[in-house]
């Protein structure tokens, strides 16, 4: 197919790499695109040859640049617009929003708020949680960067898919910094009004819930219970989780486990058994952490994991798939 | 006997008052202390006779001083051994430490680290969460003044005792402001640590595990998980809870219980159905305030508690039952 | 003159009180207008007879609610328009905005952007700065709230009219929280921008600069600077000055002079010679606290003052010019 | 001689380099001396061969170890005592502390608090601002890294030193984060404390007063004020500085001033006029940033510099050093 050869042709991931990906970037000036930039901008092998506010951004421009990857940070509706013609075009996308990431697309109007215009790519699209794909993405037409909860929560959860008791709630309570809402001219996130507080919201209405439901493919008999608050800081996303096992597990089961999905991963740290991760050792970088521990004689434990929600829940992760798509080293731009 | 005598003698809840109640505070300059000491001093009935740091406080000299009552803010293990030789001598206690919370003797050994020197008196020992005691205060010798952790939680759950599983795990997510350490030279609760920083800490370990256990009458058959947090702010506690009920129940029906449990309460307060508190809202103020969802077709719900930690955790909490004990009312010296 | 005497009979300050002063506030529900609120309604001698929002505001409105005192919280624009409606009307105005804290109409326009509409009323119209005033504000029709800055300024430095050597620039580091830039849906307030940050802003151009150097009788050719900051915190002003003397000054003649000034002013603090006030001092309290040295062989000092912005540098001094107006204690509904 | 030969050999500036230099780092787990070792774990030309604790640190160890440069984020008097024990065996030494930056030994009883054990070495140790040093810094045993507050100041006012008027005061309010009192276990410095507060501490007596008296080239004729205050944030200086001059300067004047000073140093940003540098735009980052504005008719101007307090006011700007000793690229390391 087209679309595909030229994405092939201009990222030969096994041969040597004689010029520069050309990349685009929709969305530059929010947080996360932001970030991106200063990331993309210290790749060497990327070359950013257009670069676009939500006031500036026309497909129209993008296209004319000559991109082969384009970023787009974007709103959801935007990106649901603008991805598909891209993607006709012949131009790889990864999408920071939230408007590939479900599969099922009865899911839009009731979570986002608006019919999907092009359900037939949401099949297509490749869920970018860079550690736990395997080799889609390197011929990926459309990726969906996955949200900044679900990232640090799937991170955690998902290498105990067959231990996790599903007729057991699985309870997630995570907190995340304010740069999480996006840059708003909002009184609820002004400064004073935030400074020293601390506050649950979205309970059973965030639009993360379905796309955690389905990272962990938790059907509707399964209470999962999302509580996301917002924590006094500017970033980092904090999650707290508790999950209740098929058999009882020790520390060190879950240990090898762990060590098992994310041994050679290079961005993602696990602790030792008992010892919890905190904020500020991922804020600013591109790393997760995991830590756990078994309570109630090891039939539940307690996991904890935290990431930097501009840059592994958002930037930097897009950067990972990035690199495994044009067949960069994973942690290429990224230390 | 004489010493409860001596206390109706000085605290007679019917009669009007023709002198002030004589009080002492021993540990007056740590941060629950000092916040006790400036409520004292502005309560129409108490007159503050004596007052000591950690470094000037003795028995003698608080004795001495002749009070009615006297508030020990002091380290646990000064509490258990000065509570009782006061009691003796005919002065009511209000004992802010951990000392007198538990029932059962042997928890101390492995909760508080020693044997606990007048295990007798625990039987004795009122549990002083205010709301949810009756008369038991007005002639009460030693008051056990609840843990802050306990406290943001009892008043969210005690109310539910008849709905809650206990076959299902009672899941506590409580987030906590760094004066709840205390006054400390300690790297590890500086500023530059912290600033921005959040972590999970004690599970399965912390002090004020065993006394939510008890306030909550669960057995260990119940897995009760119990997760604090430190939170980047100077004060406040915020609890979010996971309980599951017996038969589903409604917002309505949750309403209803909760106005039927606070609804002459004047210092707690229940939010409408699905409206979650912020923290700010109770910080220097001796107010709780409740919320709460239900969840998973109303078979289980999400409660939230928030208190200032020294006010109503600690200092105000004990001006309450100062004023239950000595027949003021409720919430003087609070307002 | 009937408007006078209006005034006079509703506040006979040497007269045994029989009612409450009826009170209406304007501009309610800002930063400013919620504390005023706040502490009218615990001051014995108030009734609030009226509270509007900026979306309800109305002078019909609040005319009809037949107060005796208005607080107008409000824009400049719109306090510059409606004081002398009321005042005309025989309502007395305390104008919290910076509508008539300038004498000179022709300062207006360009520090305010707009041209008066009331200029006589300008010097009719008592500087509340409350330390400062004597007997003029029991028969006020208009008081000038001052402004925060002005506040934390002039009370450190007027007591000094006569010391300090104006041949000498008169340099002046304020640092402001953010709650002094009122309640605002704008990106540059946001949580996320102002976490962690500091900055210089408004030099040359900040509306308070008029105010201060009128304070002080500082004509042109003295070289006055004033560099406000913004501080990532959020209450409090912090304010830096820094004078040079006609004749050198030791720090015991400072405390004289300062002990002479405010003995009797039960809401400043003097701090004794070479100890610096801190922020959270004053923070949510009413009380201005200020610090001294002198350097440089007492032919400078560093002078430091702290205030709370919304209570001393707005709502609470506020109150206390009511208290002055009305006959009442003046800290009464203050602590 | 023979130690300067030593340096030479290892160093040559500009031939192909075979080897990279071996580094070791005293004081390796305080907040500088981590930023350190981070910053040379990246630089290409630099090998650790060895680190210490304050505790594990020994003079024989370091030297077994056989080093071409120590780097010692030690405190004064150890410093003091270690670095010429250094040199005398060949090793070139970046001392972070203050021990070697006054040039007159007299200095160090009355503001270090102990008899300068080595002073001769004070004439010979370069004082390594990197921007004001020319070649000296390549061939240098001994460089005296500049304290936090001495680089922003400095950084700021050397390129005016022939348009400050000396017969002026110079007034510094500089504003530093929390890390700059280093890892402390002290309850002056616990997130309590500090949390929302702000204050100026050490007027006439702060160490780093002296060093800047030195590097202005001002006499004890001129009155240099200097308050530094702490800013509850954990990183970062903010100095806002106010000086008269000798003949008016227009903004075009000091822009012009600044371009020639530092139009070719790769981590000095200058702001255009009357544009005020922000704190986060330094933080984490190596980078100085300057801001001016002239006041006062061209007579005074407001200088307003910021740097990151861990990085250009140490460990960064002691890596530029060893880059321009070592002959490396100046931002090697750091970028």
């Amino acid at each position: 197919m087209k679309n595909v050869e030229h994405a092939i042709r201009v990222t030969p991931a096994d041969a040597p790499r004689t010029a520069k990906t050309r990349v685009a970037v929709a969305g530059a000036t929010g947080y996360s695109g932001a970030e991106l930039v200063k990331i993309l901008a210290r790749h060497s092998g990327a070359e950013i040859v257009a670069k676009f506010s939500s006031e500036t951004f026309s497909v129209d421009a993008l296209v004319e640049a000559k991109p082969d990857v384009a970023f787009l940070a974007t709103p959801n509706e935007v990106s649901a617009d603008v991805a598909p013609q891209l993607v006709d075009l012949g131009i790889r996308v990864i999408d920071l929003s939230g408007a590939f990431r479900l599969g099922e697309p009865s899911l839009y109007p009731s979570w986002y708020g608006f019919e999907h215009p092009r359900p037939q790519l949401l099949g297509e699209a490749v869920y970018g949680l860079t550690e736990l794909c395997n080799g889609e993405l390197s011929k990926a037409r459309l990726v969906a960067n996955p949200g900044c909860y679900p990232t640090s929560i799937l991170l955690a959860l998902r290498p105990l898919t067959y231990q996790i008791d599903r007729t057991q709630p699985v309870i997630v309570d995570s907190k995340s910094g304010v740069s999480g809402a996006g840059k708003k001219a909002d009184v609820a996130y002004s400064f004073t009004e935030l400074f020293g507080n601390f506050k649950a919201y979205g309970i059973g209405h965030h639009k993360h819930e379905p796309e955690i439901r389905q990272g962990l493919h938790l059907g509707e008999r399964t209470a999962f219970v999302f509580v996301p608050h917002l924590l006094p800081t500017d970033r980092g996303i904090y999650s707290t989780m508790h999950v209740a096992f098929i058999e009882p597990m020790s520390n060190d089961d879950l240990a090898a486990i762990y060590a098992d999905a994310y041994g050679n991963s290079p961005l993602v740290r696990v602790l030792p058994p008992g010892q919890m991760p905190e904020l500020k050792s991922v804020v600013n970088t591109p790393f997760a952490e995991i830590g756990f521990q078994v309570v109630h004689g090891g039939r539940r434990a307690v996991i904890v994991s935290v990431i930097d929600n501009l840059l592994k829940g958002a930037a930097s992760q897009a950067v990972q798939n990035f690199n495994r798509m044009c067949g960069y080293p994973e942690t290429e731009g990224l230390q």
